[in-house]
């Protein structure tokens, strides 16, 4: 792979986290206003956002949910209904208190979450059987008042989406959550070429309310997770909290059963720091907003000219997204702004190329440049963007395999932890004090135990008492 | 056109807001909750906004703007910086002054425009004539903390797309500012088939901070005004009050020109208010979320499965939107259902029929029944389709035509306003004291100096000095 650094850009090898606030400012996918701990998601980041709406909402739909919008405000009294999501989500909500020049009654936060919102919904719209399941989905902005932020990462408002969905049965709504969990598994790969481990969050780490919470957790170049998307199961604990319920098939009075699901903006976050370099961003084809970015070379030449037109007409009825750059700036600087930006390949058409019979094409994801004739060229496009795709997936996969580690003891668990970024797989007994104990001497936080792989091969390695499961730990983002 | 009354909606004639509120809710667009003053946007309610945001979204990026997400949040001295537009926003701002458990130092609004932020933005961004140019738009959920509040026309929180565009020039930036109101109007009478009016907003009521609002006014079915649309003209008020500089061509230092202009789901509102009926929603079939509900009549037969297996296959093919109603309710009970939901056309497919060579076809708009063969129905119903949504144009326009009204006196206008609902147009001076005495007077509103037909031909009708322009007055929602 040949190296380029671009000199305005930290090496992500010398400041992970520097490189990343260069990639995301340089590429100009997110501003800063003098709201704090917001950010502005700028054209380039947002048409990337758009991509993965559409993709997604698209799947939501062909599986039969429906989207609706909810009110953005939760009154006080209805966040308190279910005392454990309270207990989670209050202390880092955002509180309005006064509208227009007058206190209210009682404050109402923005919602960090819907899930009270959906309930006293369908306590007014699910009576009978006949009425489930209930499959919606919303996507809107949440607000989480955090202390610390960092662009798609964790930020103080969040663009995502909350499936919210209601069974008749427990076998039903369990099966709709690992489904949901395994759209995002599969977007996340097919489309944003990231690996993820798919798995369970611990009693510790589920969501607050909660039964069960699925989730992938993605690696960063740098070894550290982000759990890009979770998918909850509730049991009937909100269904009761808030008195749902329906007559079944024998007309008897059931409690239904409820899930929910989401993704965010952080999945931006996670396709920059797992596959963007010291040029800048790299961008899998099939989330790029623009796939193929093309640079004439010299002036006003007919022959460029007619090249151009030749390839754009054929792109656009190959349905390949394109752009032709037609500023002012001198072909060099157009090329280190098309690596900035990470369009996944890059054409270069000069009179005398075409003169001698090619057009130049250079691959983002490994600036290898390729020549061939402008015949050829649409066709080989459309080839490399499947490579391009396919190549960043397996490297991804490559490089995230090297950071997956097996401890048996405490002790190799701490060498692991003090010497080597990644995640670390260990004996579990299952106990909250083994996994306190890892967070607080460690700093590794559980990330899952994993759907695959989690037979137990040894004894905790904590405690060494009996273990019950194969456990991922590792840092977080 | 036929007449049925559904029983549980009260009659349009009888007390418009009842019917109103009776088919919103009957139709499921919307819910309430138990926050006060927003409502739950139910899944059909929802796809009748999806509809029309991919209209309009498409038609915004071929003129080349781009899509961003700005922040939610407004700190207080960001809002303050323009005099006007805080004046005209913060009394009916939501603050927020709690974020966790901490006081907020400084408070901050939930957006009720986004001017602003846009502003503080493109202080960063434009440097340059080679930045210009800037053309953005956000959809988004805006909140106005409003006393009185009713679905889709006056809520808290509203749903809409706000664009923010800076030119170099005045004469562009206004021609920016009359290209989006023609988007709003081709948008509204092509696929709402509403007719509107579009004018220009006197200055008292004109938005705050603009130098002009350009509006297009729709009458609804009772002759109340609807205000369905914006675009404003800023001249560089805003671009002063931020320090937003370029230079030129020439190197010289300018000031930017700036436009916003916005529509919200209000729209929904208006297509109920104009084109509904006492049997519930009427929908025009471009915007219309599912084209053509398919009733089955009689269990189990075959030759009934075979048409809708023959009919469906061609709709898809046809790109017609279209559902068969499977569910275990009579047919009476699904016909009514079908009004309800404003299906533009309901196809009844029965053995008796089929037996005697045809299908039923039923018109939403007007509920005339036509019988036509299995073969022809497909062509039939395209062909349809497109005379009820000419027809239901057609239709709002006479309808609407009558109820304008032109005065001469102030007499005149006082009798018309007394007793006959619609838009009264007169001549006026342009002074704010005759505009003020119409609304204390006769509790009349002036929604615009229209485009067409502006010039006086008499003296003011209210003080009866030189008249400047001709100018509409109506009640408004």
């Amino acid at each position: 792979m040949a190296e380029i650094q671009n000199k305005s850009i930290v090496s992500r090898d010398t400041d992970f986290a520097e490189w990343y606030t260069s990639i995301v400012k340089k590429a100009d996918l997110v501003d800063y206003s003098s709201m704090k701990g917001s950010m502005i998601i700028r054209p380039y980041g947002y048409a990337i956002w758009e991509r993965m709406v559409a993709v997604l909402d698209k799947e939501f739909k062909r599986l039969g949910h429906e989207n609706v919008q909810m009110p953005m405000f939760i009154p006080e009294s209805l966040l308190n209904i279910e005392k454990d999501h309270v207990e989670g989500f209050a202390p880092e909500v955002a509180w309005v208190t006064e509208g227009g020049k007058d206190k209210l009654e009682e404050r109402v936060c923005v919602r960090p979450t819907s899930e009270v919102l959906f309930c006293e919904h369908y306590k007014k719209i699910i009576k009978s059987y006949r009425d489930l399941p209930k499959l919606y989905n919303q996507w809107c902005t949440i607000v989480r008042w955090e202390k610390t932020t960092r662009p798609f990462l964790r930020s103080r408002e969040i663009l995502w989406q909350e499936g919210h969905t209601m069974h008749a049965t427990s076998e039903e709504a369990l099966e709709e959550t690992k489904r949901m969990l395994e759209v995002y598994e599969n977007f996340q790969r097919d489309y944003l070429a990231l690996p993820v481990i798919t798995g369970t969050k611990t009693d510790k780490e589920k969501f607050a309310g909660a039964e069960k919470t699925y989730t992938i957790e993605a690696m960063m170049y740098d070894g550290v997770a982000l759990q890009n998307g979770t998918s909850h199961y509730f049991g009937n604990n909100f269904a009761k909290a808030f008195g749902i319920e329906f007559l079944n098939k024998e007309n008897k009075l059931e409690t239904p059963y409820q899930t929910s699901w989401g993704v965010t903006t952080r999945m931006i976050g996670s396709l920059i720091m797992t596959h963007s370099d010291d040029a800048g961003l790299v961008l899998p084809p099939r989330i790029a907003p623009i796939e193929v970015i093309i640079i004439p070379i010299g002036k006003d030449s007919d022959i460029v000219e007619d090249a151009i037109t030749n390839i754009t007409t054929k792109l656009d009825e190959m349905e390949i997204s394109n752009k032709v750059d037609r500023t002012d700036k001198t072909p060099g600087f157009k090329f280190a702004e098309a690596e900035v930006k990470g369009y996944p390949i890059r054409v270069e058409i000069g009179p005398r190329d075409l003169e001698a019979g090619h057009i130049t094409l250079v691959r983002r994801d490994t600036l290898e440049k390729m020549q061939v004739s402008l015949d050829e060229a649409p066709k080989k496009i459309e080839d490399l963007l499947t490579t391009i795709q396919n190549d960043m997936y397996e490297r991804a996969l490559a490089r995230r395999n090297t950071m997956l580690y097996d401890a048996y003891t405490y002790e190799e668990m701490k060498d692991i932890a003090a010497s080597k970024p990644g995640f670390i797989k260990i004996n579990w007994c299952e106990d909250v004090a083994c996994e306190n104990k890892i967070k607080d001497e460690l700093g590794l936080k559980s990330r899952c135990i994993p759907f695959e792989g989690n037979e137990p091969d040894g004894k905790c390695a904590v405690c060494g008492k009996e273990a019950k499961c194969k456990i991922y730990f590792g840092k977080q983002y």
